[in-house]
């Protein structure tokens, strides 16, 4: 795209707000693009300024395809915003496959009078994450909603990855007797934006956990021979209990977790106290939860330990034979009791 | 995945509605996922029910990739509706750079208390455009908002092509001498949807264009030389005007458009003299721009003709030296004026 200069002024990115004629495929919607998509995502691709992306495969690779819509309230939460999160969060759909992700797009969803400084920061944060994980945002789209049809920003990203040619990791390949590892301490993401919208103050912090995972994720493939990672898969969205009871169904199994075992800040011990919310089900956004062979699992361990990612990885359960493929839990009282996938209450605008 | 039969009910298609629950990631996401968008969208990368899906690249191509979010008000309109066009729209932006569209992705932001009859009627209008195209949906999310946060439903896809090594389309492409084709007839689409939402009716009532043009593409550059089509582009938002502007500009040259040469149905011209439009910013979501060589632009035309998408094709200009990139127009009554930009007024939600 060569550049143009003659728009009567340039964006106001201090006073400004998102008009409908940013949406509307004309000039205005050329100067959003130019002066803040275009600058903040920069690269090769999407400098060629054409409907779509033009990308290489190489040889010896199939692809992965993820996508997520990301709505999540408030916008800008500690630790994060919706920017980096909707990077991290495809990032890591991609990588959970196995695949090395290497392109993004970014479809937005504007809602009339949205301060344009906040879709800079938004943006900003987005483009940062995007180079910090190496993986560019090569096209994208913006439309624009009257006032009270939207809620500030939706961004819905679909992202691509490589994956080597005989790998096979997915959530039907756990199997009895593998070891359940979760990358890190439960819950983070959850109770640092329930806490936000709620407006509470804790002691300490709790900030969201939003990481792209993809390196964490190749140094565990590098560590263990093909075929011994059976399953990768972020617990998002409905938590660790909601993600292991997908994984027992495809897989046609049960599973056995620890309850001593699971890595918990006692900060968010004690939010999910004062909220009444069980961490269980409580969204992450930087962690994995990682199915492996029971003969690679103490290798599998240390390698996610190694990783700054990975330094609070635990091993936390068992996947067992279970004809309804129940996820049980040892208590820390010495019981059992079944964890079952989220359901009533939702906890909405997670993610 | 395996089926589950253990939800309470299944889903009310008659009288329910879209919650919260829907879109918080546990078993009412799950149970959506299964009764309506698995149902309706089966194919087998949707059916492993991971995070991602896996596709294959055959030897000798590159990928192209392509993102569009669609907001269209109102939802349903005459000749089509958000899903059929949100499936259109991306294989044509697929499509317009020259590749076989391959797959498709789809984030849906829905709204509480959306109708399931309504969700269900979208996503089979969707499921049939993609069967119809050969572009099946392979992976998907879902959100949920709010009541009054959202506008029923929002879906933003995202297509994936193959493009044959060597083969260059683009916007920056077009070169003085080469000519302007347009498939068929012009402002369709942004006619059917304004009328609707003005509840005007018309002698005839006017339907969207909505259309995938992928094979349209296919048969065109079958029958012309590799190169000799310079740039293909549908002209949606912004309409003709803007479409040959953006041409223009990328590629650094001007464009004569003849005014007596644009096809254009009466009932268009007559709804545009009504409504005080513009049928060249008027939306399209079923033509295409071809910008070709000379010497094949009678094989081109010949060649749109003959396909049922582009029966009504024409010769509307022609690419010239401009150093101002101006786009112009010689007009019925023998004068000449510059068609600038879609700016000013914005005609919002087209699509």
């Amino acid at each position: 795209m060569t550049t143009r200069t003659d728009y009567i002024r340039p964006l106001d990115f201090k006073q400004g707000r998102v008009d409908m004629n940013h949406g509307a495929g004309g000039r205005a919607s050329l100067q959003l693009i130019e002066e803040l998509f275009a600058r903040a995502f920069d690269n090769p691709a999407l400098r060629e300024g054409n409907d779509g992306a033009v990308l290489d495969v190489p040889p010896g690779h199939r692809l992965v395809m993820a996508t997520d819509g990301h709505v999540i309230s408030p916008l800008f939460f500690p630790g994060g915003d919706i920017g980096c999160l909707s990077v991290h969060g495809t990032v890591n759909d991609v990588a959970m496959m196995g695949a090395t992700p290497t392109a993004l797009s970014a479809s937005f969803i504007l809602e009339e009078g949205f301060p344009l400084a906040d879709l800079k920061r938004i943006v900003e944060s987005m483009a940062a994450a995007a180079r910090e994980a190496g993986v560019p945002i090569v096209t994208g789209d913006t439309k624009v909603v009257e006032q009270g049809h939207g809620d500030g920003v939706f961004i819905s990203t679909t992202g691509l990855g490589l994956l080597p040619a005989g790998r096979n990791i997915g959530g039907a390949n756990a199997r009895p007797g593998d070891v359940v590892l979760v990358s890190g301490t439960l819950g983070d993401h959850g109770v640092a934006v329930l806490s936000q919208r709620e407006s509470l103050a804790f002691d300490s912090e709790v900030v969201s956990d939003t990481a792209a995972l993809h390196t964490l994720v190749a140094a565990l493939l590098a560590a263990v021979p093909e075929g011994a990672v059976r399953t990768l898969r972020d617990p998002t969205r409905g938590g660790l209990a909601t993600t292991l009871n997908e994984i027992a169904r495809q897989s046609g199994v049960g599973m056995m977790l620890d309850e001593a075992l699971l890595p918990i800040q006692p900060q968010v011990d004690a939010a999910c106290e004062l909220l009444g919310l069980d961490v269980l089900y409580l969204a992450n956004e930087g962690k994995l939860i990682a199915i492996v062979a029971p003969e690679v699992a103490d290798t599998a361990l240390a390698t996610l330990r190694a990783h700054p990612l990975g330094a609070k990885a635990a091993r936390i359960g068992t996947v067992q034979e279970d004809p309804h493929h129940f996820v049980q839990m040892r208590t820390r009282f010495g019981g059992q009791r079944v964890v079952d996938w989220l359901s009533g209450e939702p906890l909405p605008r997670i993610c």
